[in-house]
């Protein structure tokens, strides 16, 4: 039986509830058993656990000297933010080795409820120590003490045992099953759009080209060391022997010789031309980058022309749309903006759900159900690193999560965004850029009317044709198109979305922008072949990871922050 | 309460089941009824249907001429293989524009169940006609006519709309369904690893390099265009006003002019020098690719180093692991491979999972469960789709997942399979590679294991060091590596996978295959600090969907196929 949900939420809250008893959970295809399913559990009652033979691994946190010599180490396995107590004796192993930062170890023992220890539920008693993996205190970057963030950046590799980002991974695990689970309840597909594409989806912007050319070229570098071309006297002597050879065979013909020994004079010729023409060929060959009449020859490139990474998997996902009705994807894009701000990222997921039948009031419904979902997820399986993010980075990150999924969101279009902006810039309130229909609402416009103004999600659609993208359904006044975004508090924008409009307009907005129209003849195929009403949207993966948690800075809320010149 | 599994349920079955009456559901988010929510009914009883309302949208078919000039529509909305007859009479719209394939219709009506047809359950009486997308027969690149993949193939954007692609992005959707519940389910934590890395796992292969030299360079060659360099008279005429204030300041010093007189000098000359200082600088610009010594200057690109697209994320996915226990991830990786073969895509994704604390033997289980879970799933919920590839294409398909589903995979070392190997060679089998101890076994070999030899998933394992990469852990033997393979009929090698090596071993290891270990330090450090036995293994996702489906061309196995010469 493949579904298994009962499962899921003993795996989620430690227990196997299925029996109703205070049994642990052992990780499958393991010998060890997570620190979660010990440590966390919603009955608050570990009674039932003392005198229960379990083996644990994990890495050392802290540690603390206990009488005649032992050691209590706190114990972290990352699969829940706390720790488990574990007690060893001095005679089980070097234990001024084992009780440093960042050891690893696999132990054997039983658990005990300690007597009057208020802080501890239950600890472990080892009887056999099975693995130390130790660190030298010397070497280690991250000590035990409280780092700052941008310290633990420089340590990607090492900042998951961090709390914090250990913490930021369970909760991004968390958003990216709600994800799926909300889109694939709903009837959608979940479909992987390509990375790589010949053409753009905003026609503009700062890419990540894609090539082979760099290395093809060092290649061939290598191999002209190796094997150098023919020199110009090479090609001359193989064109004199071209000429020999075809003189003999004139002499041949106008002497009547046999046709055999035409035939072979002939054949001969055919070779002498073959070798001069390689070895033309081969002496035209320039190290480096191939050119062509001044410019890049691509089409020596991997792919034929020039690739991109992708910005957007939404022209492809309307393609899906367009045939299977509901679609999402959940994947990386790229931007090359040489931007350093805390809210912007080189690489960074998206997840783009699509529906055919659907307007841009449907698609408002399933962007504000979706960020509802999320948020009562986060608050139903994530309540521990949640408690966490509260104390130490945001005190109000949980009641965003509790009004976020309980208050309507606030729905306006975009010229009644601007005229109250406009308002309350008259009565004083300052901006650092100035607000007049036309404008792109910029971060600090949008965090008012989220923050200050209506101190709840926003939704402000309708906005100027100009500022979006060329594939949005104009709508009636012929000034705004069918595009909305969802502002949220902390990050301010966290999804955008555009309704998708209809062929004739598609062609002319394609070449009002000058955008090559061959390259996106099968998108405008989709128009002209059993078109429909569509509409979906973008959410920013990062975004919703800061919202969440709180976090200031995009960097602490990726596993591998890639912004210019860090790729490492 | 964001857990909704009777919904997805609900949802994948076409019913309500909590109510347990044959009610219809609606999708979310728009006023349409999914097609499969009305012809998909496990209870095989359509009649409680009868008499509802419903408004479905959906693509054309065929379609077949009634009585009276009616037209019987064959709709396709993607949610399900099967379509839905729509009865459509004279005077509800022109008629003739309408029966045509790849028309995008949305109508309200009536449902009915038709009398005596065996072939259609239940059949929808249009009322309202509520969108035509109409379609330009003579222009239509997919008439109805079955076609063969190879053509269909050619229009990628409408190919989802043919029985065999829409069927493939089901499958898809629920193998990535299926993955992530079944790791989520045992404690994994979803990892999303990153795409552009300045390091490569592999140390060797087929890469794609990530730049903006090429813009950079175009920018600046229209930047020129606009702005012309400085010529070397304007750069001579800078100097000379360099030193004529130079000169202006040493008179005034040697003539002991005021504080203020020599001040305001020294600021003019400062100024004359800062403009020498940026025309000498701009007239070194020079258009294209930078170089420096020769060479490439890859400071000047956006990483500041040359950057490559992910090969695996499997190095990264260790650190996670190594912090928290166990980690996964499902993410899009790239082969710069020329090879146009049958089983070959430039971008392909991979499922990676990590686990710490496990060794070769969790991680063939681990392995086995998953393909076996993946299998019960297909089985279970898309019944439909498997039947049609059994029809269309391989009629043991079905019969493939079941065996894979409740057979305990073979488990043989390589010795053993290459002794084996050798047997039926002495027994007359042929193979086109020679088979000897230390070769890497070719596909043929692999099916020839699990299709012939055992007729089942054959796990493969202790690979000789020398074809495995740098990361593995040595075995006693000093011969072979803890590695292993799972092979599986009609594919051949489903899964690969490496248990990770210690850190001494490690270094030697990369500084052996000439590896810079100045890129690898970081992951170095995982083996210096902290450091437990893992192991992990990687599944080529369209690997396996076709062996689920038992098509013959990876090609048709994802939705957007990259390769040589296609990225459009």
């Amino acid at each position: 039986m493949a579904n298994g949900d009962s499962k899921l939420l003993g795996a989620q809250l430690g227990v196997l509830t299925s029996n109703g008893t205070a049994s642990i959970a052992k990780a499958e295809f393991s010998d060890i058993v997570p620190i979660r399913s010990i440590i966390v559990r919603p009955d608050d009652d570990w009674s039932a656990l003392a005198g229960q033979q379990v083996r644990v691994g994990g890495w050392v946190k802290t540690a603390r000297k206990g009488s005649k010599g032992s050691r209590f180490l706190q114990l972290n396995d990352g699969s829940c933010l706390g720790n488990l107590q574990v007690f060893v004796e001095a005679d089980k192993v070097d234990l001024g080795q084992l009780a440093r930062t960042g050891v690893c170890v696999v132990v054997g023992g039983v658990l005990k409820l300690p007597p009057g220890d208020k802080e501890q539920k239950v600890e472990l008693k080892v009887e056999k120590m099975v693995h130390v993996g130790p660190v030298d205190p010397a070497d280690y970057p991250l000590p035990k003490t409280s780092l700052p963030l941008e310290f633990v950046r420089n340590f990607v590799h090492l900042r998951p045992r961090t709390c914090t980002i250990s913490a930021v991974i369970r909760i991004r695990s968390a958003l990216a099953h709600a994800t799926h689970i909300f889109f694939l309840e709903r009837g959608f597909l979940n479909v992987q759009t390509p990375i790589m594409n010949c053409s753009d989806c905003e026609g503009a912007g700062e890419m990540f080209q894609v090539t082979t050319l760099f290395s093809e070229g060092e290649k061939l570098e290598k191999d002209l060391l190796k094997n150098p071309p023919p020199s110009e006297a090479d090609v001359e002597a193989a064109k004199f022997i071209v000429k020999e050879k075809g003189d003999v065979v004139a002499l041949l013909k106008s002497s009547k010789a046999s046709k055999m020994d035409i035939g072979d004079a002939v054949a001969e010729l055919k070779r002498a031309k073959e070798n001069l023409w390689k070895l033309e060929e081969r002496s035209k060959i320039q190290p480096g980058i191939p050119h062509k009449e001044g410019k890049i020859d691509y089409t020596r490139d991997f792919f034929g022309r020039p690739t991109f990474l992708t910005v957007s998997g939404q022209l492809q996902l309307e393609a899906y749309a367009c045939s299977l009705s509901k679609a999402y994807s959940f994947g990386p894009t790229f931007r090359a903006e040489k931007s350093h701000t805390t809210r912007h990222l080189a690489e960074f997921w998206m997840v783009e759900p699509e529906m055919a039948f659907a307007e841009l009031e449907d698609d408002m419904n399933c962007a504000e159900a979706y960020v509802k979902f999320m948020c009562e997820w986060l608050l139903e399986k994530c309540h521990e690193d949640m408690e966490f993010f509260a104390e130490r980075y945001d005190k109000s990150c949980i009641d965003r999560l509790r009004m976020v999924a309980s208050t309507p969101f606030e729905r306006i279009t975009y010229t009644e965004a601007v005229d109250l902006l406009i308002e309350v810039v008259k009565n004083g309130k300052e901006f650092e850029n100035h607000v007049e229909w036309g404008i792109d609402l910029s971060s600090e416009h949008e965090r008012y009317l989220t923050e200050v103004k209506f101190q709840k999600p926003v939704i402000v659609y309708n906005y100027p044709k100009d500022i979006k993208a060329f594939y949005m359904r104009l709508n009636d006044d012929s000034e705004t198109v069918a595009a909305m975004d969802v502002l949220v508090p902390k990050v301010g924008e966290l999804i955008g979305a555009p309704e998708q409009v209809h062929l004739i307009l598609q062609s002319i907005l394609i070449l009002e922008r000058g955008l090559p129209v061959d390259l996106y003849q099968w998108y405008l195929d989709l128009r002209r072949f059993g078109t429909v009403k569509h509409s979906g949207f973008g959410l920013g993966f990062e975004r919703m990871v800061m919202f969440a948690t709180g976090l200031d800075n995009i960097k602490d809320c990726i596993p591998n922050p890639r912004i210019e010149g860090r790729a490492d």
